[in-house]
């Protein structure tokens, strides 16, 4: 049976039709093509020589970093040649990722952030005019690139490339590791585009991607787009978010003693990053928390560095306006022999995951159970990071006292396998009761299962798990859901901290109350902080020039962020 | 404050640190330096000059590779120059890993794995030679790497460097690129060992590890040492073990059918592999279960492969003897340009983790909550992968209906944050009732606590926890703990199928036909399978012989595995 069937059986299929593709492009682009490099106006024609129907394609879309480029050149194929293409990037962010779908180029989409595009994305996806695989946190759809939605083809970006086609990704190397290794090593085809090709003889700053793992090199006619995504303005952090950062440091980072954490984007972390320095130091904890971080370079993040909190930072990218900064303190960043930042999402992600011990982000909609998310009606967003981060990490073996005390906490009592000794990782949410437009919080039923229902999910889009969930932060306090010994007890902790919305008018009040008494629920007064003593005062700085000033002059933000 | 503290700190310790270590290495050499190729003689003066007392090093020893000559020199430096090192390493293997305690050049120890040397690492703890940090799963040691276990200096195994330093690892990638990765960008240095060093002017057959990630590269006196850990000669394999075989095949593949999976290593798991393309044929699962793996390459799975079975196989490591057949299977195997494998342990643990929904392995206890470990009094081994890919993906988010499936069973009835629909890993122990000396594998306590007093550790090392494993699978059937709704239930559920063992003894009879009744015991006979059919006519292949005919001469075994 194998005899006859390895007869009949080709196992080099993947070897020939790669030679193929190339064997087409090299007749296509005739001496458009030199070596590697490919002349800047035959993107198209590479693409339509390269591509075939129903590719599994990566356009490398990051949440920073954009093959902007490609993604426009990608946008223009002849919809007859190139079509129903499944397209498998991490994030969607621009208008061409969508345009690939209206133009009837590709059909299927496996992916992990929409942002921007979530609501033109749902559009799509009710019009029938997209197919959605299906949603992933980044190290799970990185971790399907090398089982079962490995690329055929991937289009990536980098900052420049030499003569040999060997790749500079700078600050910025992000997913482009984790998608060309799947690609290069399966059969596929690597095509990069870059802002700039040093001449020959001369050598790139350093090698990020090595020559032959890319077979095609392209000079965009402009430098790849990039988001300042995780810069926040310090002047617009309410005392109400100082307040709720003197908790996270005093009620839990203190508590626990977390050295190794993560925080999400927001003004909410941004708070708690400017008060080490201060509110931090005055509580005595330099040194005992927040030494080591999983973390792009945050801005805010300048005064404890500068002051001698920060050990380590790994990053999952870069952010505009810390390149210097980063240059000069390349003690604490991982930098390159260029001194430039070497990030990486898919070992950030690792390091998220495994060795943290801490994830504090924030959510739009957290419900009864404590389940959360930041999928609403009519946007199908997709969550980053967050699921990987804000899980238990069930395979974690190592110890530390924070993770040991949380394991405590949430085991003392119990009997059975939910009794066996065990670590936790703590996975905070923190946010006001009330957001924007006075939208609460805090609801009985997540918007995430209308939207199953619209979208045809096979579960609700849920970013965080209540049985993940260790803490809620609120202005009101914070609710310790690892002490809750039943559904009634954790209903009534989340509504003990969901001020005047309608779920926390619904507290029994003497079970909340009850709660508090037994530390499950702790309010400021409880933490022995005063909110009278919650100041803007108490940010280490409070404007974008404060940023520049405690960097030395180093952190050069973006324009929009400069209001002098 | 930050200005202050700004003039009297230095950023730049590491690059500082970095420049005095290779000017002393450079002195030291001289002439014997070459670039950065090191004469073979000069391995320990080299590590002489680069190493400092107290500095945390990476040693690389991988599951099958190991930089054998780097970990003997290390084992001759002066102790009273280098002493106090921090080894993080993911396989302690050689008996020099284990010398460097002993003689005083190290002191302190985070791995993942042990293996042979569990014994004399656990009389070494004993006696205090041995400081050990942390016994971890391997991903979370590599995410470790970039946040708390940095190492300061990394010495790695590759096939071939060129002139210029760049590395061919072939196909035993392993650990290599993580270890590098994060000790080349936080101001490390890595020397890397190699077995063939190409002439100037010719180039490796591809790179691995580009040439400004790595300072020093000295060409070995014997090629690496190499492990064939996955080879399982199918003569041994019982009748017994071709009964559970098929249990596991028709009572949880095909029941849950199930893609995308990772075996443990071993007889139990070999017999599954070898009775897919004889008893999964017959069952007409061919394309409906086990079409993509993480897995290395096993030579029992090359009849499944030659039938047409597996379309996708990553692998963390090689297997020696597999190297022509993967190179005229590169359908199926991840290959780079030079058609040999490219293993990646970091991507391939991540695949397991969160791309697959089976992981199936054996263990040596199991108790009566469903903790298992393979811990035994006397050893410190250290559990490898299984923590990571035997535990519940709980950031996990895209949905197949083997998950959907594990995750209803494991929710029916429940209320609350437990009972919030959400798939789960389908995580399986398969064991005989009795191992060798007839030691039951069945417990009311496992080693694992007696060995949490004597080596004073924080928690028990179990491999995989009660709460994460979802079936038990003996000889006497299948036990499912995901449809077990209380402690009792789960404990008869196990005792239900440890057979003879003196916990299956211990069995409620009614409560355990109860328990059969409802489908959470399964008998052979309740899956249709009739004992007598389980003999070794049904394995495809019943000998080493048999394994290289079925690969048409291409799988060359190593000697120890020849009985011709």
């Amino acid at each position: 049976m194998n005899a006859a069937n390895a007869a009949t059986h080709s196992w080099n299929r993947r070897a020939r039709q790669r030679a193929e593709r190339l064997g087409r492009a090299a007749r296509v682009l005739g001496h458009q093509l030199q070596g590697c490099h490919v002349d800047t106006g035959a993107a198209v024609p590479l693409l339509q020589a390269i591509l075939e129907p129903g590719d599994r394609v990566c356009l490398e879309g990051n949440n920073q970093k954009q093959a902007d480029f490609l993604a426009q050149s990608l946008a223009q194929v002849d919809a007859q040649r190139v079509h129903d293409l499944h397209m498998v990037q991490s994030v969607l962010a621009l208008p061409e990722h969508l345009d690939l779908f209206e133009n009837g180029i590709a059909r299927r989409l496996d992916f992990s952030f929409s942002g921007p595009q979530g609501a033109r994305l749902a559009k799509l996806v009710a019009a029938g005019g997209i197919e959605i695989g299906a949603i992933h946190t980044y190290l799970e759809l990185f971790a399907r690139y090398f089982v079962d939605l490995t690329p055929k083809v991937a289009l990536v970006a980098a900052h420049a490339a030499d003569a040999a086609g060997n790749l500079y990704t700078g600050p910025n190397t992000e997913d482009t590791p984790a998608i060309v290794e799947a690609t290069a090593f399966s059969g596929g085809i690597v095509i990069a585009q870059v802002n700039e090709r040093v001449p020959v003889g001369s050598t790139l700053p350093r090698i990020d991607i090595p020559a032959d793992w890319v077979d095609f090199v392209i000079q965009a006619p402009r430098p790849n787009l990039i988001e300042p995504l995780f810069t926040r303005d310090p002047a617009q952090i309410s005392e109400i978010q100082v307040l709720m950062a003197m908790m996270a440091i005093k009620g839990i980072y203190a508590e626990y003693g977390v050295q190794r954490l993560n925080h999400g984007i927001g003004f909410d972390t941004a708070a708690i990053e400017l008060l080490l320095p201060t509110y931090g130091e005055s509580l005595g904890l330099k040194g005992k928390i927040c030494r080591h971080w999983a973390l792009n370079p945050h801005p805010a993040l300048i005064p404890a560095i500068e002051a001698g909190w920060v050990e380590s930072i790994h990053s999952f990218g870069s952010e505009l306006g810390m390149e210097d900064y980063i240059r000069a303190r390349s003690d604490v960043f991982f930098t390159g022999a260029d001194g430039s930042l070497r990030s990486n999402r898919a070992f950030c992600q690792a390091a998220g995951h495994y060795a943290c011990d801490l994830f504090i982000g924030s959510t739009l909609q957290i419900d009864l159970q404590g389940n959360s998310s930041t999928a609403t009606l009519g946007r199908i967003t997709g969550f980053g990071g967050a699921p990987n981060m804000g899980a238990d990490a069930r395979g974690r073996r190592h110890a530390s006292p924070a993770w040991l005390k949380a394991g405590r906490q949430a085991r003392a009592g119990l009997a059975g396998a939910a009794g066996t000794p065990r670590g936790q990782k703590l996975v905070v949410q923190m946010v006001e009761t009330f957001r924007e437009h006075m939208q609460p919080a805090f609801v009985d039923r997540l918007d995430a299962w209308t939207l199953q229902e619209q979208a045809g999910m096979a579960l609700p889009p849920i970013m965080i798990y209540g049985e993940d969930m260790t803490h809620i932060l609120t202005e009101e306090g914070i609710a310790n859901l690892l002490m809750c010994r039943s559904d009634d007890e954790r209903e009534q902790a989340i509504r003990g901290v969901a001020g005047y919305t309608a779920v926390g008018l619904g507290r029994d009040a003497r079970m909340v109350e009850n709660l508090r008494d037994r530390g499950v629920i702790r309010r400021p007064a409880d933490l022995g902080i005063d909110v009278r003593d919650a100041t803007r005062n108490l940010l280490a700085a409070r404007s974008m020039r404060d940023l520049v000033r405690a960097s030395q002059g180093l952190y050069s933000p973006p324009k929009r962020f400069r209001n002098w």
